[in-house]
């Protein structure tokens, strides 16, 4: 299957340039890169392959965005880390194992969310041109921002009690997920060396695959999407994501393939 | 007095520059731009401040560093609302104001510290050209990161229970609070069009005032240099601090005056 070995190689990548662009488990104070190194195990890298699929689409180099598909992986763990906090959703356990605060404590937990962001940003500022590195980390601080994931995940905490509708839930799909999957893409394209209409769609590409991640993540909990439309609803409404953002690689030919398979390994996941 | 002046016109310059550069509290959702707001109320804004003395003394205008001082004004922010959380310091007040967490909750409190960094992060690429915005943002990175800021406060939290002694207490200090503000100088040097050696210079300068900054605190506080040293001893390494910071600035002749001020302030400086 050439989607299972493109996803295992590229896995190995970023795994391997982990070790690289992290200080070491040794490094002092170690609790704080234990942690690190912790929360990033067992993550599927979902983004970090989308941003070099997106390098590779516009006939990029993987070693161009490899460090800044890092970075992306590194905030999305940073997410991850704080959602997980007891202030938030209060998570005992992450990918099968205890979270990063079950495991090392509330306080180096925060610290190690607040360390994987910082890093992370570095990590976007380590290959292409100075302003190609520029455009990339403006891209990154939007998407994470009060008009990105941080918006979203304000607007879910909002909704605490209060009756769901579309507009609000459209809101926190698009802001909480997509928003940081449209940037992976984005990268991608950029580092690739992509021109602009091809990094745009790109960009849209990313835009409907995320929201469709999320609406796959009510498919699988039984929430959002489920409560307001039925689960063969919301299955209709993620396959109809996912043609629309396939429509948006046609300029890429059998560059694009990868990517469309992308779109179905996120619509028919089951975890 | 030529100090006072200076301080006050920089800082209406900094808390204008903020009304422009972050959504404003009406903006959804809005109780994360309230609390983003609220968590730079008050501030004496010396680390901003700093940026823009080290821009002037290499003969830079403000308006080139002011979004980077803003931005370093930001993440100083991000650092204080993080810090008063109950898993961290517990404190219920700042600045003589509930602390974020008391006044819009622990959930509301964490996202607003993670959109202060990342909004900060992106302040630091709004001016220069895109070389010197990259090398801005790397020298964030390493500040705040496990090298830096956050390697400080994981090493503050490991002392839990533990001896104090001199070379972990000098650890904490140049890395919890030295970092951030050496930074700020440099960045100011950087983006005023310094000269490498000068910028050297700048950021030599403030690791020596970073270092006394929170001796002082200790002073204040009866804490840290206090209990290793008297205060009397204490006091006298805060002023040899100094002078040595004051070396750094000779280069810079009547234009390192306001800087040498600056660091008189900061010695000086009672809460």
């Amino acid at each position: 299957m050439r989607l299972k070995r493109y996803l295992e190689e590229k896995r190995g990548l970023i795994d391997k340039a982990f070790t690289e662009f992290l200080p070491s488990q040794e490094e002092y104070p170690p609790s704080i890169h234990r942690a690190l190194h912790y929360s990033l195990e067992g993550g599927k890298r979902i983004r970090p392959i989308l941003t070099l699929a997106a390098c590779e689409a516009v006939g990029g180099k993987v070693k161009e965005a490899l460090p800044a598909a890092c970075g992306i992986e590194l905030i999305h763990a940073f997410s991850l880390v704080h959602d997980d906090l007891p202030c938030m959703d209060n998570d005992d356990f992450r990918r099968g194992q205890p979270s990063v605060h079950k495991k090392f404590g509330e306080a180096v937990a925060l610290l190690a969310g607040d360390a994987l962001l910082t890093i992370g940003f570095g990590l976007l500022l380590k290959k292409g041109t100075p302003a190609k590195k520029v455009q990339v980390a403006q891209e990154l601080s939007r998407a994470i921002g009060t008009r990105g994931m941080i918006g979203g995940q304000v607007a879910e905490l909002e909704l605490n009690g209060k009756e769901l509708d579309l507009p609000k839930l459209e809101y926190i799909h698009t802001h909480k997920t997509g928003a940081l999957i449209a940037a992976s893409l984005k990268v991608g394209g950029i580092l690739g060396g992509g021109r602009p209409k091809e990094v745009e769609e790109l960009f849209k590409f990313g835009e409907y695959i995320g929201f469709t991640f999320q609406i796959v993540d009510d498919i699988i909990d039984g929430e959002g999407y489920c409560l307001l439309f039925d689960r063969k609803g919301a299955e209709r409404e993620a396959e109809r994501l996912t043609l629309k953002a396939k429509t948006h690689l046609k300029r890429f030919g059998t560059r694009g393939e990868i990517l469309a398979n992308l779109a179905d390994l996120i619509l028919h996941r089951t975890q």
